[in-house]
């Protein structure tokens, strides 16, 4: 019996104190391969090659990453402050640019190690981090239950929905961010089928979503991601569920490339639109997502899959892998903290500034 | 050399009196290999197996697929009238279900074979068959000729433009639809940059338009088709140009699963878009969109990519392969017969009834 045969134990990582390990979902569904992060640079380059994607699951990720900094350095006998974890830091801010989960992580570690003695015992800052990290980690869990419910409570009994790239199990500390809210809402009998989009060009949909759902039990079919227009067109779906990788003071949402292409075709066909994302993914300091850095990745992922060429030789292509959904688009953002409905500036900073 | 190394001979179909050689395009562009078909059954097997694809090619292969039923009938010494080809109609107008240039290429060859005496030779009506499907073939190369320079001219010079699908010398009698408006817009410096949708689950996108634009010359970049949006967001593409396998009687069009969540992007972002296709793709039959029969094909063409499996095994798929794009979404419809802006049933009519 391998470590994903029973339900509930399905997590993409494993905190084993001295290692992190990492389910590698490049090999999803295909291999079920664990990778062990002994340093901070391994959890790094484990975040920068998708080893481990979701926006949540990066930021637990990348928390245990600076426990394995602290640990080495205490192993040495070094004070850990912060000018001996920057190098560590670094390198773990900079493996995934549009993350906002990852930044969030990064500062209540800062703020963990700023509460400890400047000479405490390295072993103790190192204990102090990692229940920091280990708090990251529950309460992201945590706040996917509670998402769950608000977000099933907005959706009609027997609806269709929509999803876009994988926001469950894999992507967060466990249960998911808007796979979360769908697997609440199938329990509850709101949600009675999921459309799920593939997902180019990594096929997080049609490799991840499909496995969870498939497992789960939950009725579910996979689409082109040019399809879902169609989809609401022939009446199918009544909302498009998504997560968010950043949520600006204004309630503009950078999410994987294709969210802003299927929320202008939801409004268009009276399709509602709900982002599900921890709290943590509000990042106030960005005011619009016209400031969001959209990072772009190698147009190989484009035109080669396992080494199969999907293009013509010589093909060159343009690979953003995030947009940006603008507020007005949509109709309601759940956190763990609650829910607000036609989000704007003045409603996010009431709710939850 | 191959066929395909000289510029001018980039074509798909090759006729050659007693059969009809198709350039397998399921192969392309990894491999260059004509398919011979020397019966009607042939041609329609090639059809359904999208050996032949887009809807002008469709059209003129299923004029040729007819012929070879005459020339059969002839062989026998056997009458050639519309019961003796009713076998061979119906399993070519059987072969796709969307593209209207099939059923107008029909009734072209039911026309000319109406112009024929009931007792002439086998061998003549056979002759009249083979002139009338030569006909079909050498307008619609020079139909498209004609488009692209009436859908240049609606370019502004230097633009971006995006497409999708495949609508090149591929997908027709050669030159192309909405690509032979980006070939004649870049000889003219209006299209400076292409944009191509890679197109799932077939991928003509990426396989087969970046081929031809690659051979060409013309600067593309490839994109997933989830990006269209993200990419009218940033400015790159001042006109979304797409073919069309139907156009009913209100402008309503039917074209490659996608075109319709494109071209709702497209008017959210002051994009304009432009439908280019021969007169022989109008409906006036079809009073609207809502009438058009969309094809459904296997899910597997999501589920799997030259036999590399994409989705969690036992997924399945909903698979519609095109998608109907209302006729107020469209600034433009191009034919070779001129230019309807802002179409409407009734300047369609006026134009083209």
């Amino acid at each position: 019996m391998t470590m994903l045969d029973a339900h509930d134990s399905v997590r993409a990582l494993d905190w084993r104190g001295d290692c992190l390990m990492l389910l590698d979902q490049r090999g999803l569904p295909a291999r079920e391969e664990w990778i062990e992060c002994r340093d901070a640079g391994a959890v790094a380059e484990a975040i920068r090659a998708l080893v481990v994607r979701g926006a949540p699951a990066i930021g637990v990720a990348a928390a245990y990453g600076l426990v394995l900094a602290a640990r080495a350095l205490a192993t040495l006998g070094r004070a850990i402050d912060g000018d001996a974890l920057a190098p560590a830091r670094a390198v773990l801010a900079a493996s995934r640019p549009t993350a906002v989960n990852l930044f969030n992580a990064l500062a209540r570690m800062d703020a963990a190690l700023a509460r400890q003695a400047s000479a405490a015992d390295p072993d103790a800052v190192t204990d102090a981090l990692e229940a920091e990290a280990r708090a990251i980690d529950a309460e992201d869990l945590a706040a996917n239950r509670r998402m769950g419910e608000l977000g099933a409570a907005l959706v009609e009994p027997g609806s269709g929905v929509l999803t876009h790239c994988n926001t469950g199990s894999l992507a967060t500390a466990g249960f998911g961010t808007a796979l979360g809210v769908i697997r609440a809402g199938y329990a509850s009998g709101r949600v009675c089928e999921v459309y799920a989009c593939e997902t180019r060009p990594w096929l997080q949909g049609a490799r991840l979503t499909m496995w969870e759902l498939l497992r789960d039990g939950i009725p579910a079919r996979l689409i082109a991601d040019s399809a879902g227009a169609h989809l609401m067109a022939c009446g199918r779906v009544r909302w498009l569920i998504v997560g968010a990788d950043r949520i600006c003071a204004n309630g503009d949402t950078a999410n994987k490339i294709g969210t802003r292409q299927l929320a202008i075709a939801a409004r268009y066909h009276g399709v509602r639109v709900m982002v599900v994302a921890p709290t943590s993914t509000l990042d106030f300091g960005t005011v619009t997502g016209d400031a969001i850095e959209i990072e772009l990745r190698d147009g190989r992922e484009l035109t080669e899959l396992s080494s199969v060429s999907t293009a013509a030789p010589g093909s060159e292509a343009w690979n953003p892998v995030f947009d940006v959904t603008p507020a007005a688009l949509i109709d309601a953002i759940v956190t763990e903290r609650g829910v607000v409905e036609h989000p704007t500036a003045e409603a996010l900073r009431a709710a939850f500034g």
